[in-house]
């Protein structure tokens, strides 16, 4: 029995061998709109498939006191492809993750330890506020602009997940004041007065 | 020969009686995240298939001189499920669209009177700014920050097509300023002054 | 200014009025292929975008000594459409979440308190196994047997998070011994012995 | 030991009593982009995943000495939202499924009886043609022309299968002249002569 | 404070470094079923996303007395992966597009000069005809064969705006005439007579 | 005319160069997660389209007296990108498939010989079971498990589609017990006694 057995094993075995179950990233092929390419198979480890990366928390001594870990395709391969991925939110006290978007996915936040802030707007301009505590989920829906606070006088901890593997991240104020864009151009598309633009620009590093 | 046919001929059709070509929006039906209800098909006619609502100019006697007219499936119900939609932009000398983002779909510019100076940011926060004249086509990747400005001194005229029957809209001003989300808040996740918030706050009709 | 601004405002809002950002469930609505059908927007608050049902450990008195707490579409009706849900694991000392697959999702899990023991095995037969601590991740691709176990003497406590909004769960043990399908039939399905098929039937509350 | 997991047993099934791993065809209930509404899960049985209405021959007694039995989701309702349906081909000696194509599909067709010359063309015009003997198999990919014609003296059979579970079908012939579509517009748009379009649009039953 | 922000700036920009916003076409590597690889960051520019070669008329000196001028992704990187396409149509008097399909995509169609009858078909043969005018819009379901004939006495110029970045384009005669398909084969498959397949296939190049 | 046609054929025609209406796989390019690279068009011939591999009989001289032949993109690669695949069940007299799933994707059975008993479960873990006669159809949602069992005293043979171009394919007896997995781990995770993992491993070559 077990020699025929063994047969069936093998040759089931063998035309499984070029099953595509994942496409752990390899980031040094060529991408395609759909992501990275795979990793061949006889290279991949359990390791592509665990991220230890987000263990430690933020560097948060920066202006917002804040900070932002990503588990993008691009930080842990193994993600590549299944339309999911994660980041870190540390969170000090006054600690905030300015308004931003994620261009092409939807995004869950977990708190696990402390309470956020937390809100995104909608389209019709409805913001959807609201305090989370430790253990609460919040879902943001794609594309839309929201932003975290920290909500309490001590470290607060999120972890967020995305229905991308390469969900992107827009900070709005980065992405008005911390480019070449001119002056005179960010006045005349958000409205903000031309002291105030210089002022960001300044603080951001953006010219022009 | 005739009557063998037509035999055929009445087989295929109501085979094909319960086909889906479309799904042209019955905008009283129950909504799906996939989109509208489907109208009965024996409802559905040409003018399902057809929008005259973008013919005539927008009314470009405001604010920011312009004016933006949606050809969404809300609007045109024959778009429904087909992944696209339109909209119109009339810019008047001055006019601005200002930053905006589509939180789930990409948008391609066509103009067709005049010249628009258009650009996108990316989450890197590189600029992509460029002068587009009658004729010229721009593209801009989903969810990113993006904005058009009238280049000339008088009317210009573009149509704009999105990869989704609803592709959203959200003004950056709009959801920033335009609601009740406090002041302090808003001066916490954009770094912008209090006062600066608060005269737009009162210019766009916002409370808090 | 304010006048015409206004005018613009309530331009775009009512524009906006029909934009569908997000598809908060309605469980009492007609379901289709892609999901629940959606609330209608005057109706949706904060509280639909929120979960709390997570934020309690579960019961682990049990013969797994362990829980799965969902929160897909149908108990976090703002999951649904955006490809995106979550559960929590609570795995008492010796608990185990079985050998089980997601029909439709892959997933991603972050361990928040103590230590797990996982693994999915490939369409090769392959498996990959890792002791998983505090603050890490492990991904799981879509449709693959995985297993949980705790790996330490206290309780751990597990977050995962899916690519879709309805990930579905079969539990290997569940679906082999839980239900009606004859012994007889298990059997010549699974090559397990008749005496093992009975026994977990019985366990399990299986008949035939 | 029993009575622990029988808690359990009861708490999963019923977290599961809302999970989505089918949509069966309600066919009374709205449509939606997605495909049709889903039928109760309390009334789904069986025989909502099986379909026995391709096992007998369909009528060649026609023009084209052929017939295409379909089973889509309107005739199948177990397959809606699956991404598959399926259809027969009955092809009498000299039986012809004229060229056709499907909207929104691929298919993959297997002969079962008999042998079928079987051909698509390409966007570039590129004819693929084989004849397909029992157990073959041919891949004709989505929306392109392409044609099946029984390649021997006596019945042959094959079964197609498609990639959505509401392919379409749009018979060229029928599209072109089964309608009121005027004579003159069919010469303008087709190049076929006067003669010809009136002699088609006579045995297809079309006017104008 | 410059400083601090300074390192959160440069810290939320590295990782940024690895986002995939867009994937501009790098036509000479590797494709694969999600379109043409991505071109490298560092060597996009605006260019890239920006398209001119629509803004001159084509040229319309030919037997149907009208010209297709494509921005798929081939001509226009930019829009690989991001699911829209476009093309511009001259019609002089008398012009046609004749009947043709776009295997994987919906189109939507801008009259800017002149006027245009189109029509297409549905999979139940019905024909949904109509004289857009400048201004108006017309969308043809994916897949399903169309029309478009130049209604006014001097030049008639549409946009059309396709649902993918590579909508391909089957024009019905080209298939059936403009290749090496067998007269005898386009007969059975077809229903033309004979002496009307040799006289197309003269004219548009096509032997056998 | 034929020349001022000439033009127009050659020009749409290098339009259409660029044009992917398939994407044959590439066995030996990089792949990514929407499957393989594409072969160049000009070495693709209808051969790439057609499929012989499954019209002999696969060999059942082994202990599950069944065999499995995949029709997957890599075997047949004409499939990839398309959204299916196939394969070829034969089942001698006491022939067994074993309790699998597809990661990936839904699957139809065909029975073109003899009968099949085949069930599916649901994540409720309701049996699905029925026996399926020639020319009938049966459809496995995707991920659920699944077998077949021959219902008569002679050789049955099925062909069976799937939604996909690499459905993947997990027999949960090799999954669990043909790999180095620790009967420990097994035995805590499958509830089924140390004797009886024992006794599988040895008979299909697991260790451990």
């Amino acid at each position: 029995m077990f020699k025929l057995l063994f047969v069936f094993a093998v040759l089931i075995l063998s035309s499984n061998a070029s099953v595509q179950d994942f496409c752990v990233a390899d980031l040094k092929g060529p991408e395609s709109p759909a992501g990275y390419s795979c990793k061949s198979v006889t290279k991949v480890t359990v390791n592509d498939f665990v991220f230890s990366g987000l263990s430690a928390a933020g560097n948060t001594s920066n202006i917002i006191k804040a900070s932002v870990s990503p588990a993008f395709a691009a930080q842990f391969p193994g993600l590549n492809g299944l339309g999911l991925s994660a980041a870190r939110l540390d969170l000090a006290p006054g600690g905030v993750v300015p308004f931003h978007t994620h261009p092409s996915a939807s995004e869950v936040l977990l708190v696990v330890q402390g309470s956020i802030t937390a809100a995104f707007v909608s389209s019709a301009n409805t913001v959807y506020l609201k305090t989370i505590k430790k253990g609460e989920l919040m879902v943001f829906p794609q594309g839309l602009l929201h932003f975290q606070v920290n909500a309490v006088g001590f470290n607060s901890v999120a972890y967020v997940f995305f229905s991308s593997s390469n969900p992107g991240l827009q900070i709005t104020d980065f992405a008005l004041f911390a480019n070449d864009l001119s002056t005179k151009l960010v006045e005349a598309t958000t409205f903000l007065d031309e002291a105030q633009i210089k002022k960001l620009k300044g603080v951001l590093g953006g010219t022009g």
